[in-house]
């Protein structure tokens, strides 16, 4: 299956940085000679790629929470992967690992050096669940998000956006598991039925239909205690005007910013003042080494069938990983987004 | 000293809602005759109105903190006032109060329902200090803002705005006796050199200077680990880009906007997430049980000269209290700005 006489190997870099929605010509696909990993190194062929939010970010100069990838270097990105060749103690080949694989075909190097970490297998789950329900960027963030910054009580109404999301559907299903009244923002009737009807939100309200201040208003009647956000923007002001006292905000994703050059800001940040609210930024890279404490847990809820999730899984070659991450900053996907590399045809 | 055989007080009330600067026309001055207290009342004469902030807040019907006062209401304010005639247990003539005198001259009611209490007479304190030192919008709100909210640890670097203000004096020196390092912004030469050379601070930036993002920048090369904010706009931007990671930002006051009709939210929002920093809101209100566990120690740095405090008191008429209140939003006072009424000549 794995076509490990390859002598060679694709890349794509970061040729410059996007304006707007990405390009293809914002990066440039290299072909260079596949290594043989020295002393200490790994051989690692990428399976998945994570399509994440945060890929956008990476692209930019901007100040953000880790170095900007440069101009020339492979693109960073989250992935799953096989070891085709170890000189690496703890590492075997056929043993699959999870970390900063990057948009390339395979990678050389030492695991701590690649952001790499060979993933304990988990009976019954999908290597996917890896980028999902126990993914930096899926079940990670939304349990100690939710739970360690958002803080929820029983009885609490808690807001989130994106709620259709890989991130926002966990984050609902885990206030419920907490007891909260839930309430999903997402775009579109057919991602508002799924949030209610499959993930057992209280409500979804489809923010695409406009007056998304007014709609919030008549779900919550007693006002937001926890809102989760993952997109800011519009969908932030609506939220800051029907805070409940002593609100929460889960500050852990500015989606509708992120292909932005003007970023607007909150509109009614001064309802921040007047509720005593609270806004935490929130980044999961934080909470690595608590990930073992949450992993049980969210197997658990799965296995019960409390915490369901839904994947997209697109196949294609290295080459298709722009598009993909057009597609979820468009928010055309469902749940986790993913991308299975396919050697060219 | 005191008229108490007046057939007539005055009052000042909220005739419309401001637009912009607050306008002499925005408000209605009226004469009533002088009540008498009935059972469990007091007749309050007022000696000094504090001028604050929120006194623009409590003009507009936008949501807030408290009701806003209603059109034909006697406008809201803090004050100190002194008892002429009581049928309350507890409340004696002579006796000092302070709380929400209002703009009027005399207040006649149950003190629960004026929301006045009795002032515990502390030797070598001067009336304002009940509304500076030991003022709800002075040091209670730099004490429990600070230290609550902000949580600064020693070593820290503090960064505090409207630095010579009554609020902003006082954060920076308890965030002194607390060992952090403690930049100041003001506005003009002046008030830079009272908050470094009288206060005590490490350092004072004149935001009207310009270019504030790269002079905080210089001034906290490590990042802002705590920033209390009194005036939200184009500082707080500055700030947000210049945060330490797991910054703490204490949102107290955003007097930059009160005029304005249009809100413009921070430009680098982004940066919260970025920083993982907390921006949480802050009403003294909520800490007025608490009142009594700080007195003592503001008391105690006072007389010890590590919390020094300015006040200007302005004397006057009634009718004064809109422009003392212009000339607080405009920043053309120094400390904490009271109106001392003084009845017409």
């Amino acid at each position: 299956m794995l076509d490990q006489k390859s002598a060679t190997t694709r890349k794509l870099l970061l040729a410059c940085r996007p304006q707007g929605e990405v390009k293809d010509s914002d990066f440039k696909l290299i072909s260079a000679a596949l290594k043989e990993p020295a002393a200490g190194e790994i051989l690692v062929q990428t399976l998945y790629l994570s399509i994440d939010p945060t890929n956008r970010i990476w692209m930019t100069d901007a100040p953000q929470y880790m170095p900007p990838v440069a101009i020339g270097e492979v693109m960073r990105a989250l992935g799953v992967g096989i070891v085709l060749a170890s000189k690496c103690k703890g590492f075997a080949v056929g043993d699959h690992v999870t970390g900063t694989v990057g948009w390339q075909e395979h990678a050389c190097g030492r695991p701590e050096q690649l952001g790499l970490q060979r993933v304990e297998p988990v009976p019954g789950l999908p290597l996917t669940a890896y980028l999902g329900l126990l993914g930096a960027t899926g079940g990670f963030t939304a349990y100690f998000g939710l739970l360690d910054i958002g803080r929820p009580q029983a009885g609490e109404t808690v807001v989130v956006s994106a709620a259709a999301g890989s991130v926002g559907s966990m984050v609902g299903q885990i206030a419920k598991i907490h007891g909260c009244r839930v309430i999903g923002l997402a775009g579109g009737p057919e991602k508002c039925a799924y949030v209610t009807d499959e993930l057992g939100f209280d409500a979804c309200i489809d923010y695409k239909l406009g007056d998304l201040e007014n709609a919030i208003a008549t779900a919550c009647p007693e006002g937001i205690d926890v809102y989760f956000d993952n997109v800011g923007g519009a969908v932030l002001d609506a939220v800051l005007c029907n805070l409940q006292l002593k609100a929460r905000i889960v500050l852990c994703g500015l989606i509708s910013t992120y292909n932005s050059e003007v970023i607007v800001g909150p509109k009614h940040f001064e309802q921040v003042l007047m509720r005593r609210a609270r806004i935490e930024g929130f980044i999961v890279l934080d909470y690595a080494e608590r990930f073992p404490e949450a992993a049980p847990k969210l197997i658990e809820w799965s296995k019960a069938g409390k915490l369901r999730y839904r994947e997209t899984v697109l196949q294609g070659p290295l080459e298709m990983a722009p598009e993909a991450l057009r597609r979820l900053l468009r928010g055309e996907k469902k749940g986790k987004l993913s991308l299975q590399l396919k050697a060219l045809a």
